[in-house]
């Protein structure tokens, strides 16, 4: 049985979707160690998301920023946790519905995705900063 | 390799969004003997959910409940599994869409999670009673 | 320390969401061997999903299609990935909203879901073809 793991910062993201799964792949080499595993990619923030989509087309991305936005709107007249800026409640909502974390399959040592699949860091603040990751890598 | 397993019932909750970390970590101290691993809190329902967010400000609970109630609201004229309340079909909805479980990375014995990540139990029935949840922790 | 893993090719399924528990514990039968673990399985596709919800209804999953729908339309005019038909952009919004992966724990041999729960793909293209899923379970 091995297991790695490793906390990582990213860069600084505007606020949308991005392709990180280089970034990731490139801070856990030891993965390719493992033949049978599973891989975890965590985010440390609730403003913040992460989450598994196309990988090619950037309009996809755009896309996502402008549906995601008329879901979870800015301003609406219920909110009451409103003090850290108009964006910081919908941030939160976003992060619950796209989730904080991706649980990948390894296999012969290659994350065992699609062709078109890459991992998305959904930056929900305006300002959001660096975010933290734990990635985790276990199997045989 | 350590592998611990526990089945829990949770007190019951109103309807809404409540923090249950405490309630898991107390529930499953093995947790503290593994130096790498994972946690996952899984519930065996199809009406709550299990989330990760803020764990300061109720207001932020107050705001979920008020939002997903509104992108998944009672009494939509196609619903046609009407004959366990108005408050069951949308209870479905918010359960897949904010997931049935959270994974979350155990390094040195602790959850690493951000300081102001807490776990969310969403109860989405008016009356749901208690929910039975399996705890597993595993890793080295 | 056991580990499995598996990829399997579904069977083609209309638009709309599907129970294949059966399908997937078929595909697996090591599973049984395993006293405490996990089953993984996850979509190796961004326009289609994995969730669990209501095993025994068909209008819960009917339900899900209209609503869904409604939450993530097609045609919204600020659409800009709109050349693979008016389906794709929604499927890649409902793929991430609900998830590529259901992780459920394993415990003496069984799946351990609730008596309600079970796994559904949905379906998100109006001609998705067949879908490719890599399974694993591991534990002791």
């Amino acid at each position: 049985m091995q297991f790695y793991q490793k906390e990582i910062q990213l860069p600084v993201f505007n606020r949308g979707y991005h392709l990180i799964t280089n970034i990731l792949l490139e801070a856990l080499p030891e993965l390719n160690k493992i033949k049978i595993g599973q891989f975890q990619a965590f985010i440390k923030h609730t403003s913040a998301s992460l989450t598994i989509n196309e990988n090619a087309d950037p309009t996809v991305r755009m896309d996502f920023e402008s549906h995601i936005n008329k879901m979870i709107p800015e301003n609406m007249p219920y909110y009451k946790h409103d003090y850290e800026g108009a964006d910081d409640m919908p941030a939160h909502i976003k992060s619950s519905m796209l989730g904080c974390q991706v649980q990948i399959p390894i296999t012969q040592g290659k994350l065992n995705v699609g062709t078109w699949q890459g991992i998305y860091i959904g930056e929900h603040r305006n300002y959001g900063g660096r975010r933290t990751l734990v990635l985790t890598a276990f199997g045989i």
